[in-house]
């Protein structure tokens, strides 16, 4: 991912305009990082995006996960298969240079909600059975 | 997203075979649930592959940002940035039928990262300058 402005402004050019002593040119150079600012975090909103829609997505998946668990009585949580998650989400965390602890934080941030909804499902569940 | 064996077994038809009382039907309806059950897991593994995928991106992104905030002297933290970031998501997240509270506890626990991120890179670029 290198911007249009990466290319324009080459990191070792970069250095030379960013003199404090030479005001007018510092001018243009916090000109510059301003819009390159702007650049990057337009890229980040995208990615925002997409994740928001594709974790829409596995919430959905989840939910379908906790009506079939509540309906077939598997317990909410299983410990083996979120251990097999966190080693696959590291191993792939590692090959895409992401940091595989903020992987790992992530997934159990993730789970922690997922249970949270199939506890809520499996009582409802329940609840709906004594009736 | 529906998988194959969701029209084989409509929920309706589901309920008949989950009669607890026939326990060969029953066995039937567990293989059942747990094929299905695996099925789902292949779609959330999926799913969070793209996640781990995009995360990595977005810290490519956070980290440029980071550097080009550390030599332009901007502070890590911009709070009228998250605001507008945390109100853009919580539309997007009502629109993609997930939880806006969620979506606004997941940008919080990223931007924290972030923010330690440009903590630590500021610190570095501090320490270069005073050597």
């Amino acid at each position: 991912m290198t911007s249009a402005s990466d290319h324009a402004n080459p990191p070792v050019a970069d250095h030379s305009i960013m003199d404090p002593h030479a005001s007018c040119v510092s001018d243009q150079a916090s000109q510059d990082a301003l819009s390159e600012l702007r650049s990057m975090r337009g890229t980040i909103d995208n990615i925002d995006a997409a994740l928001v829609h594709l974790l829409a997505e596995r919430f959905k998946a989840t939910q379908r996960v906790g009506v079939l668990k509540a309906k077939n009585d598997f317990p909410p949580a299983d410990p083996e298969r979120e251990k097999a998650q966190i080693q696959r989400l590291r191993a792939l965390a590692e090959a895409a240079q992401l940091d595989p602890e903020f992987a790992e934080k992530f997934l159990t941030f993730i789970i922690s909600e997922v249970i949270r909804h199939h506890e809520a499902i499996s009582e409802d569940h329940q609840r709906a059975d004594a009736s």
